[in-house]
């Protein structure tokens, strides 16, 4: 069964604690660009990420440019933002914690 | 000192050698789109891309979207396609061989 989309309401409270992602503009999902010392630092914040996907079974898009890290997260099953998008994105800063 | 950038004949004669490799439409780049069996197979191959583009220092412009990879090469101080992307496609494709 796909997840519940999270309200504007709820969404807001999600993103109140969750510094630097926001709304994408143009269509329902979060972001954040991170940015790191160098590549190094980059890919492996990306390391870290993709085992936490993969455990959670919810999978970011994302792209890469050197020391930059930009990270999407939406859920395709739900056609918006749900819950596993904010579990992702927590676990992601706490990464950087 | 930057490196020159390619001819658009000697970018076409590197680019026969690059199964699915192709002129970015609207800057002057190289790229492909790769498709795995799941994201782990996707991320693993990232990873060993992200040790053959540090080893040369040369980094590609990526994303991932759960199994596909796409990456586009450039170099940005030649603001151009050079020998270096050629380099970088050929070892990457020499992953998948």
């Amino acid at each position: 069964m796909a997840r519940a989309v999270l309200t504007e309401a709820e969404l807001d409270v999600a993103l109140a604690s969750l510094n630097g992602w926001a709304k994408s503009p143009e269509r329902p999902a979060i972001h954040k660009a991170y940015r790191f010392k160098n590549f190094v630092e980059a890919f492996g914040f990306m390391t870290k990420v993709a085992l936490l996907a993969e455990k959670l079974d919810h999978h970011p898009e994302w792209s890469n440019v050197y020391r930059t890290v930009e990270i999407t997260l939406t859920t395709h099953d739900s056609k918006g933002v749900t819950e596993l998008d904010v579990i992702l994105a927590t676990q992601v800063e706490a990464l950087l914690a």
